[in-house]
């Protein structure tokens, strides 16, 4: 099973720093050429299932632009320039939240969309998560911070009431790692 | 906590029927205007966590452009026109797997980015799998299926070895569903 490759190429339109909209010139396994391949590349992000001392999981009531109407949330944000994907999932935990942990386990790296690419997120579990001060507001959306056993996110999950995929593989993927008690299940 | 509203669009490059660029004016509930907020609109699809009536994840292991080397990934596809997600869940499930199911179960439907759209997915598990024939094999992609248990999923998943976020969720929220066995977690 071989790789499709990049043969060439070009600036369709660019919109620094949050998005850019490339055509590829690929080349197939069997030397197909597919000259109009569109690839659209934003900013490498984090998200960050945060489990405080208590086993429950540190969420966010919040409006996305993305999602109609409002969404439970991750912690999560854009990779700083020169930054490391772990550094800023510690950086983002804490500036959303408040909380800090000395415990954060990697989760994979993933494509938002197998073909177009749009964006690579770092998924990461921040497990003995304690608060350390009030969280930064910066962000332009309102957010409200909640705190969820494992029980009622995983029902909040299968109710599809967090409304972005990358977020909920995250805590999806933290509660098949810590699990949830046998007799949720 | 009021939503963003959009109050005017415009095409900034249109790559029929892939996708499209567009720039959206935007108020938020503040008052403030954004007036650069750049969407991508690209087709809804689905995906599928088959499961067969022996309990194991009918997956692929394919090459997918955005995802270096090769991935394990789930069965879905665009959604046609004038088509419920329903109806192509179980095309898609019978097209790219030769399955097919009568217990299929909505999981939700997700943005891939929460700020710039980049498409909508819409996640089915569908139960008590039966093989009915030979998979169409129209995709531009070499795939080769694979069937994994629970507990082999649930490693894999964990090892961030499905490469797209959709797909990640997809299995992982199937599995929040049906459990994996007391001992596995």
């Amino acid at each position: 099973m071989k790789e499709w490759k990049c043969v060439s190429s070009s600036v369709v339109s660019s919109h620094p720093p949050w998005l850019q909209l490339e055509r590829h010139e690929i080349e197939l396994p069997n030397g197909t050429l597919l000259s109009d391949w569109m690839w659209v590349d934003t900013p490498d992000f984090v998200n960050v299932a945060a489990v405080d001392r208590e086993g429950n999981y540190v969420c966010f009531r919040q409006q996305k632009y993305a999602v109609p109407g409002i969404t439970l949330a991750v912690a999560g944000g854009y990779v700083d320039q020169n930054e490391e994907p772990l550094m800023a999932a510690h950086r983002e935990l804490e500036e959303e939240t408040g909380y800090k942990s000395d415990t954060v386990t990697f989760l994979g790296s993933y494509a938002m969309d197998g073909n177009r690419g749009c964006g690579r997120g770092y998924l990461y579990l921040a497990e003995n998560c304690t608060a350390t001060g009030s969280a930064v507001t910066d962000d332009l959306e309102d957010q409200e911070l909640i705190l969820l056993s494992p029980e009622e996110l995983r029902i909040a999950l299968l109710e599809g009431k967090f409304g972005v995929a990358s977020w909920t593989a995250t805590l999806a993927l933290a509660l098949l790692k810590r699990g949830v008690s046998c007799q949720d299940i």
